[in-house]
């Protein structure tokens, strides 16, 4: 394993202080439970927090700012945050408007984080959850009961961030968020294993001219190990089934995000986006925003995701709502 | 070699229509001449263009927009582009201000870029130009006489196209460009190879331990092979290197950029940062800003370079101004 760290141990403290030194105007980061929060907190509005482990860069640190999150509680390298870290999290940004919170569905993080709300209900904070469900690979799988939560956990905080802006009820930022949740979908595929620097060797090998098919954003296994093929034909199986999953028409308008996941050069999500939008124009299925860039990786894994977000207007509005984050700006 | 694409000669027509696709608010794609534009073009201010071989994305096409760039100009993968094709940049985006021309310093980019200038003027426009050198590692290589043009040239866009938007005239923007290209310094590290898609294997081979420190941005050879060695080591051998090259005093402010060079986790960019601050902090050395991120690429190398530009209060005001473009937000 080559790694540009210093003891695997102290890796999430080193690039959570180092993430901090470069966005001082837009974040702090509190050492003791690993939480990103925002530089400045409204007490007024909904606070919102997502988080889950570390190895997603730039989620969910990158996305605490104006529009979007509060504070992003960060675990260990894919390992979810304790119950204690997101309590933590809580007390610190929530104010009488309560509190969303934002969890991606795997078991652990599930767990954690509903436990972290109860324990701040009993100091009289209000608290609901979402919990997002993008992948359509798989239902049911090594760390998850029902499907994963991957890259459109971004669009869900882009839109829930909004509606918390604007001075939206706890319950409305819920529901809308949850109305997000039901209308995005996505699918990852994976040229290469990520490395977790904790094991230092490959979590999963593929051939030479082998891709996961469905990969999840810990190198979890997808649908199937297929033959490489090109980024048309990929664009055309994934498309199918993120269009099948969301009843697309051509009477619909949609947020393409085309995810890399972390070593994925940008050339290759711009060719491949390109034959996405080549298909989706064939199909009269009208794409209103485009997202390209790492935005939830799985720390060098080479591959990509794609996630297809149907607007409503309600949505479109929401969507539309300037947001300034390190790595989301509207 | 498994990567996303179709066939490898139509990559960087498909990637450039791919990234207008995704940013129509921001650019148009020429394909013919493989020239990126600003959506709107003010014919009044000096025009400024860059560009070079493709594989290094996000530059030059995600530095096109207010406040930088008018117009990229893309050759093949690690090519120049041609004479012919920056000579119709010049013709599109350059009204009676002038345009000044942004060239790394390689072989093949000055050449074709200076040819073009001398068609352009041949049509009356004025046309001036400036040669990036920031890259410390060499003096002359397999493609430069002089130093290499590497990721300093984005702060040099930075720079100049805020002098250009604010209305300087070109002899102005091209003396401000200079200044920056004088206080502005590089240094890189491999820890893979890159792979050009057309040869389809990777450029050089690194053994499971080693990295290569000063690698410039196509792969070439730096300083030395060496050992694998830790963050915060890496950090001290490079700032080194740059502070002696700009003569850094305990008055100096900088602006600081960690550059990932394609394939490498933002987790490990921000580790570094923490070891480069940690560093400055202790030589009593000022960072004003910091950018940390994936600006000038080598295709899927892992590895990164580190940059620092020298403020004076002349250049603060022009790097403060705003810039809108698909990868640099000021």
């Amino acid at each position: 394993m080559k790694k540009i760290i210093n003891q695997t141990d102290d890796i999430v403290i080193q690039m959570g202080k180092g993430m901090a030194l470069a966005h001082p105007d837009k974040i702090e980061f509190e050492e003791k439970y690993k939480i990103f929060k925002r530089k400045t907190i409204n007490p007024k509005k909904v606070a919102l927090i997502s988080g889950g482990g570390s190895g997603h860069e730039p989620a969910h640190a990158g996305y605490v700012g104006t529009g979007m999150l509060d504070a992003a509680v960060a675990g260990d390298v894919f390992a979810s945050p304790s119950s204690v870290q997101v309590y933590h999290a809580i007390k610190q940004v929530t104010g009488e408007a309560g509190c969303l919170l934002i969890v991606k569905n795997y078991s652990g993080d599930c767990m954690n984080f509903d436990t972290a709300a109860e324990m701040a209900e009993e100091d009289d904070l209000k608290v609901l959850s979402v919990y997002v469900n993008d992948d359509v690979a798989v239902k049911d799988s090594l760390y998850t009961i029902g499907r994963r939560g991957v890259a459109g956990t971004v669009l869900v905080e882009k839109i829930a961030g909004a509606a918390a802006e604007r001075g939206d009820s706890l319950e409305n930022v819920q529901l809308l968020a949850q109305k997000t949740i039901e209308q995005v979908k996505s699918i990852g595929v994976a040229l290469t294993s990520c490395t977790v620097p904790a094991k230092g060797t490959p979590t999963f090998d593929l051939g030479s001219d082998e891709i996961e098919f469905g990969v999840g954003i810990h190198g979890e296994p997808g649908i199937e190990r297929r033959k490489s093929m090109t980024s048309h034909a990929l664009a055309v199986e994934m498309l199918d089934l993120l269009i099948g999953e969301l009843g697309l028409t051509d009477e619909d308008e949609i947020v393409v995000m085309v995810n890399g996941l972390g070593g994925t050069p940008l050339q290759e999500l711009y060719v491949f986006n390109h034959d996405v939008r080549a298909i989706l124009s064939s199909k009269n299925i009208h794409v209103y925003d485009t997202l390209v860039g790492n935005y939830m990786t799985a720390i060098d894994m080479a591959g990509l995701s794609l996630t297809v977000l149907k607007l409503t207007d309600e949505l479109k509005a929401l969507y539309d709502a300037p947001a300034d984050t390190i790595a989301y700006h509207k």
